[in-house]
């Protein structure tokens, strides 16, 4: 059974609108000034050339030596401009304030640290009172406890919502080329990780504050694409880019370079807005020539995938796992799973080359292979047998078994409707129902998104004693997949499923269904655990133990374990969601994720590994699971205290 | 006013009985048996030779060659011996479980593994059948997922409430001395790392779990002072001895080295059990010679301290710093508190000191000081500064300033009974009262365990209007203290303190005043905030910002950090409870403990840094603190949401 709309379908809060998500949308554009003296007006040059929104200080740079000594200090007269120059809704819509960049919060000199923190609480409740949606705050060093706990108390206190884009570089001013020509000296630590680890700790201490995201500032230089990856997984808000960044082409017109357009093609993935800074530079082209170029980069980006566009809406949104066993599958729930354009096909075909490979031509209308379809559901699996039987002129007699009483119903009028006798509906458990005759086949769609997660080893053992000996099962095996990923987002919308009555870390302990979407995968994925059906003599139980160790090249910080599976149906036909392999056009699994409680620091060239267990008793399935490496965490979901299938 | 023992008044739960903490008890020491063919003669030759209790595996080692293959597998008959060899009472309060040595949960090999999970399983449910208080548990190497899986399930289900004694080599074999001869390779890591991490791996996964101990084995090649010393912030239940590690003295009898008898000694304050392991070495002298020594050396250790008696039961128990400010204090803490017998002689040598420099002898008949004592409580100040006069042969007018008006009832029958006019009681908060007469001396006993923690700073402030031009504060500085530790104990008790209805991590955003025990400080205390009386002009408000590093020197993990104070009372009179400048015998402050929410590792030769803030606003005082090095811990205590002091 498939997982993913069903427990989209199954969880309680509906998901966020369709669109949502990423796709080929319009590309948002804001301006950025470093002093307008006259708000109105440059609110309406910027919207004559088309820009959705300003960036704009919210104090005069003036006011730097304005606060700190007399006589100034005391200069009679309004400290910045009034409130009245725009009406509410445009301060609340247009324009994102910028807090002045000669603030040094952490400062090692007392007199300019006070004055620095005064000015950011004026600054801060300033804008507040005026209503901006968003502040522009930079970031200039690796360390700045002091300014996180400015903001944080910014933030905790009082009821506005605005969002903070702290301003990050993507290469440190001091690692820019022009810089390094002259500074001889190899770095500390690579360029790369510096600005990463700059916005890691201030997001640290604001604890994952989700109104605390990323404005990057993108220069001529560019890291690596491993180190752009890392800020995938980051809440980015905006991408700032100067004029300066900007080639010419043949026609005069500003244009950016292939890295640079590939770098923006990323980031808008995650919907960033973009800001646009500095004077325009190509020649007597206006500024509303760079934002033609964007908006042609953002239409002309690869249109979505019929998957992204299936997915639309649930990027990153949490599902519990389904538990079909337990629970009845909705009608609604089946009929999305039907629908999938790929599965079907490939069980039709598994069913067809088996059905070839078990009965030779001269056979073919004297043996009638008896198959099973265990866990019928609504019919998909027995009108694709019928279609593999026509397809390769055989006879089959089949047996759908359901233990969905509601589906049974469906199956029953399919049966009188469609089928007639050559089909049996079953209504009964596949583990307790004995076939009166032994079967050739079984056909199963058993499987979770994480493969053996919705208890297919359980209950193709439990129908195995009906299956001949060399009968076969369809699907023969299947494999899970493990990879160690960060993403803050994820993180922190885990953290946020906390529940009054639960264990307060129950969350961590849960494996979720959900479309990763701002991520960044840190290793590729790994093989977890195998079954394979039928089960081999010599196998032992179904609960596995598994280590997995990864190597992880960049600097970064660990969330969890991004889970997919492969099986193999027949042959070399199969169904797979691991990236690498995954069915073109198939949207009937999103990949789980297991969290972690909590972010585990990760070195570059570090490995990180994982132990993994399924733990079986003859009433319930649940995983364990623990980081070992670089760093041990405790052991998650003990005794499946927090998160059990039932069978 | 001081904080240890009102505080532990204050505290809601009971301390623990008088006596459960270090000191010269008996030592208790047991037997460890490779084998025991009868369990009843054994514990009564155990008990002859004078030990408590008794090491015994729980199944016969043959029993690993049985568990696997056929047919032994299948063999009739008890798997061990039966539990009605003894008595409840006896395997309760007698009998320590080894669980078997051959047993290698972590396996790479699945049939051993597999093997080895089921004879764990067998055993700790057997003993727990049994009712064992404890097990004795090997840690065969340095990563064991597995093994802390299994021992978490057994844990975590049924009521069996044994310990579980983690068995830990103090020097890991390979790196002892015979090895290394051999070895030439130089070791990965330092040696002295290995088996610490070993443990911290593994109760990292067990989370901390309390019913998880270690019992340290010592053989022949100690570690150094440093990586002993990282033990003791470990739960340590038992150190396990062999014979062999027996020199032999003049007389033929059994005694350790000087090395290991140091080592003892530190352990011993932890109150661990000794078990003796191996056949007696020292030709004719029996078992109860090596007991005999030990006892021995139980009975020479230093005689507990003063201050060490006068905590005795308060051993890392946790209680919340006193609000004498917003809180009126009960008699009972007023009289805890005026037994000290070091503080009040302190400040009657500071205030006579004080006298003698402001009059000089031709005055001393006309020159009356005024002395305000501010927060007088009982009187304990003002008799000292009579005393201090009297001593000095300098006249005094007092007023006895104190807000809470229970103590002012004891205040007014001392001034009818004994003071006379000399002294005026002023029932009054001293920053609302002003004094008739400029003052010459402010004398104050505002301190908490943290100095400022009780808002000296602020009553002094509201009081210092009515001190004269060149009057003088007694105290006239105070200075804070921190040094960061490590103490899975400590931790442990603060997660205890969750609440349901506060934050679920407010418990790690408070301060605890606590007599620190089962701790390891891993670098020096720094100053931290200071504050002088009279405030100098120049001074800006009462907040504080401050960040520390420290240099650590071994690989560990950080918990939180100890704070401390001293105080210049005057001149070079001062009081201290910081450990390296501690005024000998002074009771009256235990120090205190900031958590912090999640343990830190830290490599040897890195440095802790954090950043502390005192936060002052009209109606209140808090401290925020995060760590910023090795990694970013989140802000703690933002806005004093889980912790504030009322003014």
């Amino acid at each position: 059974m498939a997982a993913a709309m069903a427990a989209a379908a199954a969880a309680s809060p509906p998901p966020p609108a369709p669109g949502a998500g990423g796709g080929a949308a319009r590309v948002s554009a804001g301006r950025e000034l470093s002093c307008a003296a006259e708000v109105g007006a440059a609110l309406g040059s910027a919207a004559r050339h088309g820009f959705d929104f300003l960036c704009l200080p919210l104090f005069h740079p003036r006011a730097r030596r304005e606060r700190s000594r007399e006589p100034a200090a005391q200069r009679a007269g309004p400290a910045t401009r009034a409130d009245l120059l725009l009406c509410g809704r445009d301060w609340n819509t247009l324009v994102v304030g910028k807090v002045s960049p000669w603030i040094r919060a952490d400062s090692p000199l007392e007199h300019e640290r006070r004055n620095s923190e005064a000015a950011l609480a004026q600054e801060l409740d300033f804008g507040a009172y005026l209503g901006v949606p968003a502040f522009l705050l930079p970031l200039p060093q690796a360390q700045n406890p002091n300014l996180a706990r400015l903001l944080c108390a910014h933030l905790h206190s009082g009821h506005h919502s605005a969002m903070v884009w702290v301003r990050v570089p993507l290469v440190a001013p001091e690692d820019a080329r022009e810089d390094l020509v002259e500074n001889e000296e190899p770095p500390e630590e690579p360029p790369e990780e510096k600005t990463w680890l700059w916005w890691h700790n201030f997001r640290t201490l604001c604890d994952y504050n989700k109104r605390v995201g990323v404005a990057l500032e993108v220069g001529p230089d560019l890291p690596s694409g491993a180190a752009v990856s890392r800020w995938l997984g980051e809440p980015v808000k905006a991408a700032i880019l100067p004029t300066s960044l900007f080639l010419t082409n043949k026609k005069g017109f500003p244009v950016l370079s292939r890295p640079h357009q590939r770098l923006l093609g990323r980031l808008l993935k995650l919907d960033v807005q973009v800001v646009l800074w500095g004077a325009p530079r190509h020649g007597s082209k206006p500024l509303s020539a760079y934002l033609q170029y964007l908006e042609h980069l953002g239409q002309h980006r690869p249109p979505p995938s019929a998957y992204e566009l299936f997915a639309r809406g649930y990027e990153d949104y949490l599902q519990s796992p389904l538990q079909p066993l337990m629970d009845n599958l909705e009608s609604q729930t089946y009929e999305v799973f039907e629908k999938d354009p790929v599965k079907y096909s490939q069980y039709q075909q598994a069913i067809y080359q088996c059905l070839l490979d078990r009965v030779p031509e001269e056979e073919k209308e004297t043996n009638v292979q008896v198959v099973l379809v265990l866990g019928a559901g609504r019919g998909p699996l027995v009108n694709a047998t019928l279609r593999a039987a026509r397809q390769a002129g055989r006879h089959v007699r089949l047996y759908a078994v359901e233990k969905n009483p509601n589906a049974v119903v469906t199956l029953e009028s399919w049966q009188y409707e469609e089928w007639g006798a050559q089909v049996r509906v079953v209504a009964q458990d596949m583990r307790d129902w004995r076939c009166p005759e032994p079967a050739d086949l079984l056909v199963s769609e058993l499987l979770g998104s994480f493969g053996d997660n919705e208890l297919c080893p359980e209950c193709l053992d439990g129908a195995q004693p009906c299956l001949k000996a060399d009968g076969v099962s369809i699907p023969c095996s299947y494999t899970s997949f493990l990879a160690p990923i960060s993403s803050s987002k994820l993180y922190n919308e885990v953290r946020g499923c906390r529940e009054r009555d639960r264990h307060p870390e129950a969350q961590f302990e849960t494996p979720y269904v959900v479309r990763l979407h701002n991520f960044h995968q840190l290793a590729p994925p790994q093989p977890c655990f195998s079954f394979q059906h039928p089960r081999p003599e010599a196998s032992g139980d179904n609960s596995r133990y598994r280590c997995l160790s990864f190597r992880v090249e960049v600097g970064t910080v660990l969330h969890g374990f991004a889970g997919y599976f492969e099986t193999q149906l027949y042959g070399h036909i199969g169904l797979s969601i691991r990236p690498e392999t995954h069915s073109p056009g198939m949207f009937s699994w999103f990949p789980i994720f297991f969290p972690i409680k909590q972010p585990v620091p990760v070195r570059a060239g570090e490995t990180v590994s994982v132990a993994f267990w399924r733990c079986a008793t003859p009433k319930k399935v649940w995983y364990e699971w623990a980081v070992t490496s670089p760093a041990c965490s405790a052991l998650h979901n003990p005794t499946g205290r927090s998160y059990t299938i039932g069978l």
